[in-house]
């Protein structure tokens, strides 16, 4: 197969489950509020926004697939210097970051990538990232370990030793150094993955999207009609400072698309809508956000605690 | 005069000028809304943060004196690495930053700062660095050339030479590449600035801190009365966006304070109470924000353009 098809074929396995994504979520926003834009940006690739900003149940929403390609890797893309760095590239991936406005539903973030260099017209080499993560405002025990579950059963498609492999990634990939603190609870996260084959990876991008998608639709059932105060939404609204703070200072998917000249709109729908900075505002907390901020702290064994 | 000493004296000059910038500013702001904090960290040095957080003139407002010392001086506090590098340093300065919940009053900020690095038990090293810009979210021409003409006078001071540079660093310092964006319209920067002594720098320090006092009361009281609805704080929150992404992406002042175990609270004070990020907010400008971001776009004479 010639490079092009291979690279659409591969892109249209991103689609699908960006449409799947899509059809699954959609459906808790009023229509109006969803704001759907297919892009092509020039010397860059094409994508597929859909964004809900200042909706009735997401605060903000952000499902996006993308298929770019570029003439130079940039460093950051790959941690450090690299063989492919330098060499010309393909990348395609579905993105999502979901910010319900109800505190007591978590922030979450998946995101599955596939990205492969060339050399003399040829794949030089080709890997597969991704994820999930969780950032609750109001800590519920048994939705982390449904979480961790979910991504392990995700994890066990591939063998038994990943789920251990991946959380421990996540852990330390989600982690704010000068707040000594994780983002959330964590979830999986692999970078730079190989497989036996493309298809091997293609599938097991798949099986990620899907553990995810259960995973956060049982915890939006279980929580979309608990209430909540002004204070609640005030101390959400503090931690999503946090949630910008990682995502500007630390991740590196976002350093990658500034360094590569990508589509601002679509590298930064992962910030909230409403975000607070202030003062000190956690050096008193309640009993209930103490413990919290404790499972922040350090990262929990959810599945080994049942 | 031994090291300590000398520390004392360097300190006790930002020390009163930051009291001079506390008693000109508190005054629009009441009372019990101000946060007075002393402040010590073991290791790092003593500080004293003013913090308004969701006052009634103010949205946010830090007036910061530090005076810290350390073991090992990190690189990205020098910008690359250079012989003072990994030694032990001094640092003394104020830090400022005012976000006015009226949309009409521009968001400003001063840093005026020295730094020194020892050898032997000798100064190795000594530099002063600083500088204010001015962050507008409804283009008040007059203001802008009021603003750059303060800074002038302050230039002036040292030579007729300076001001020119040191508006330039400015454009060049605060600006956001993966916007094209400039923070605002922009004031004076200057880094690793020598003096023919140190009391030569101090003087400047002093002098900048005069000019940006004066400068920012005036903007104060013109438009402090100006009325403004909903949607103009609407604009400013989603613009106070660009002024969290510059601080948190760019800045190295806020990268050194992170790098060196800062003091947290102080060095994020400078981040907005209230932020908003929106996707494709800025799409659709009125004529007034299409003059604020041509201001933004290409730095502007507005000495010359008088």
């Amino acid at each position: 197969m010639n490079i092009l098809d291979r690279q659409e074929q591969i892109a249209n396995a991103f689609k699908g489950i960006h449409e799947n994504i899509l059809a699954e979520f959609k459906q808790h926003e009023k229509e109006e509020n969803i704001i759907d834009d297919h892009w092509e940006k020039h010397g860059l690739g094409t994508g597929h926004s859909v964004i809900i900003d200042d909706g009735e149940f997401f605060g903000k929403a952000g499902i996006n697939f993308s298929n770019i390609k570029g003439e130079k890797l940039p460093a950051s893309s790959v941690g450090s210097i690299n063989k492919s760095s330098g060499l010309p590239y393909f990348a395609t991936g579905v993105s999502v970051v979901f910010h319900p406005k109800n505190p007591n539903i978590p922030t979450s973030h998946l995101n599955i990538r596939y990205f492969c260099t060339y050399k003399n017209n040829e794949v030089f080499e080709e890997w597969f990232g991704g994820g999930f993560d969780l950032t609750p405002y109001v800590l519920d025990e048994d939705d982390c370990r449904d979480w961790h579950q979910s991504a392990k059963n995700a994890c066990d498609t591939l063998g038994k030793e990943y789920f251990e492999l991946f959380k421990k990634n996540c852990d330390e990939y989600f982690f704010l150094p000068h707040r000594k603190e994780h983002r959330g609870i964590g979830g999986i996260f692999y970078e730079k993955q190989t497989f036996k084959n493309t298809a091997e990876g293609l599938n097991f991008s798949q099986q990620v999207a899907i553990a995810f998608t259960e995973a956060y639709k049982k915890i939006i059932t279980k929580h979309k009609n608990t209430e909540y105060s002004d204070e609640d939404t005030k101390f959400q609204r503090f931690r999503r400072g946090r949630y910008v703070e990682f995502n500007l200072v630390y991740d590196r998917g976002t350093l990658f698309g500034l360094q590569s000249g990508g589509r601002i709109e679509s590298i930064l729908m992962s910030l909230p809508n409403a975000v607070e900075w202030h003062y000190k505002f956690d050096s008193k907390l309640t009993d209930k956000q103490e413990k919290l901020y404790e499972a922040l702290k350090n990262p929990i064994n959810w599945i080994d605690n049942v």
